[in-house]
């Protein structure tokens, strides 16, 4: 078993922990948070063991706490830091003392980390490493999807325009309320040079518009390829990735809210989307210009990532071990509707 | 003078009504609509000539009509149908059998002129012609940026995502509310083969997605060029467009809210933004592919091309005299910020 600890459980915490405790070959030894609120009263409601860094101990009156966040750090196999942005790269001297191989979030540049993590790509660097970074959901999404099409038909330039959910539904302070805004104006977005943390030999630009929605990012994305695959035979290679969904026209998904939909009715945690999903017919190709739209969920797409992760560092199982492992424990596959029906050709 | 009437008095009819009643060489004859409501009653608070249709001309009793459509299909030079999309195609016999040129719009068919118009594109044209169709918002956008680059540089290929705004203000029953949906999830959109009804030799892909805001909509545009200008020469030429601003860094534009407001705040009519914006700092090229965030004002950009499609159908204007007068004649020219002041080398 791999002696796991999360900390932070906010976003991307919970639901590592959440992950992680369903996984045969783990166990969640406990999360640490610095405030005793509703979420805190959720973990230990969960059975998970809850710690706090010593300085904010004494805050946990009504949520008891079972030990500091030295404890859990000292008595773990893998620590997965999913703290807020920059404090991640504070907690690696911390982990570093303790012997802890720790798993970073994409909020952390990329020299917070031995290497930068997803793991149809980068797994085996990963074994080779003590720290991983696990890039940010729109990174993640577009590393799935070129990762393969690079290895497949040669990626001659990725172009992509990501639109950005404004804010998470707990996140009011957000926005926009009535606009689209370039995010920045500048370009190439962060997301391009960040994918190619995880694929350098891919060149891709990245263009962001922040919008007034908090379910999904939904990327418009070009490829201008090496060479010219049929649409169908593209569709088939996108749809062969274990994290990544088709979305058949006669399935009525009609955006992201859909989406979302169809995981609450799969009595998945959080209506959560672990898959980036495609409408496959957007999948277009012309002239050796591939057309898709991709949908990406922020909160919950980097979470298998994250399970994956931790094996790397800290297990002995290889990248497809690991994917299928990940993937069964949680449930990965929407399958929107039945796979067609392979019609024979009849005898009269 | 050119007389004018406008058939249709909603979002884009009461705008090139007001415009045309601006222009120094035309005389509006009068307004066309079918419901005698607050819009008719502003129609004549405004002073103009008010009709109807004969079959609806009995509905008019608290707001007087001046006459019947007839009566001013009749008595014009041109008419400039703003009815809702379909309804121009329907009504273009009715222009014929009175012998009146008449202007359409982008929501109905490319069969339903002889040509599609964009001023600074292909006004020689209409000149020649009875019937024009002044091209959506969005494909007069994309037409004013790249007639240019391509006859400057040539485009290989442009791509571009548009983020779209749901509905306008004023159509509560438009959506979505909180998704980004692909509109239409297949590629192309409608919109890249429109610009080839204005500009044929030039390659576009798009691709919409629509969003839960209402003030302008957004694209991403890529143009893949055949020769490669510096980042600088490019958003020049994009500026010398007499429809094109761009919007430079320090005028603390974030998006499209601003541009609005900065419309407002110009004491212009609605606050509209006719000409199509580019952010400065977006303005981006890598091996000879071109970036930029062009914001498009879905309800008034179109307005000063209806005006130079009256000019080159009924009067004796050229391109360039018609687009300066439309452009004098309404105040187009956000003027953000003044101009640089030439910094000379000084004596000391």
């Amino acid at each position: 078993m791999i002696r796991v600890g999360v900390n932070g459980y906010g976003t991307i915490g919970k639901r590592v922990a959440d992950a992680v405790a369903l996984q045969p070959d783990m166990e969640l030894v406990g999360v640490a948070k610095t405030s005793p609120n509703a979420e805190a009263a959720a973990a230990r409601q969960r059975g998970y063991g809850l710690y706090a860094p010593a300085d904010y101990a004494d805050r946990f009156e009504r949520v008891p706490l079972d030990g500091t966040l030295e404890d859990l750090v000292e008595s773990v196999d893998a620590v997965v830091d999913t703290t807020p942005s920059g404090i991640g790269a504070q907690n690696r001297p911390f982990y570093e003392e303790h012997d802890t191989p720790a798993v970073f979030q994409g909020g952390e540049g990329a020299d917070v980390a031995e290497m930068s993590f997803v793991a149809s790509e980068t797994y085996e660097e990963a074994q080779n490493s003590e720290t991983a970074r696990v890039v940010s959901c729109n990174t993640t999404g577009l590393s799935r999807v070129l990762g393969p099409l690079d290895r497949e038909y040669g990626v001659e330039r990725a172009r992509a325009t990501l639109v950005r959910r404004g804010g998470d539904a707990t996140q009011p302070n957000r926005g926009p309320i009535n606009d689209s805004m370039p995010d920045p104006p500048a370009v190439p977005s962060h997301h391009g040079p960040d994918v190619q943390e995880v694929l350098p030999e891919v060149d891709v630009d990245t263009m962001a518009v922040k919008v007034p929605t908090t379910l999904m990012h939904l990327h418009a994305v070009n490829v201008s390829l090496e060479s010219e695959p049929a649409a169908e035979a593209a569709a088939a290679l996108l749809d062969e990735h274990p994290r990544v969904e088709l979305v058949p026209g006669e399935a009525g998904v009609e955006g992201c809210a859909h989406l979302r939909e169809a995981a609450d009715d799969r009595g998945r945690p959080r209506g959560d989307v672990w898959e980036n999903c495609i409408w496959d017919e957007s999948v277009t190709v012309r002239d050796a210009d591939l057309y898709f739209f991709l949908a990406i969920h922020q909160e919950s797409d980097v979470v298998p990532e994250n399970v994956d992760a931790i094996r790397a560092l800290a297990g002995d199982a290889d990248a497809a071990e690991s994917v299928a492992r990940t993937n069964e424990a949680l449930g990965v596959g929407l399958d929107l509707l039945p796979e067609e029906r392979q019609v024979e050709a009849g005898a009269d």
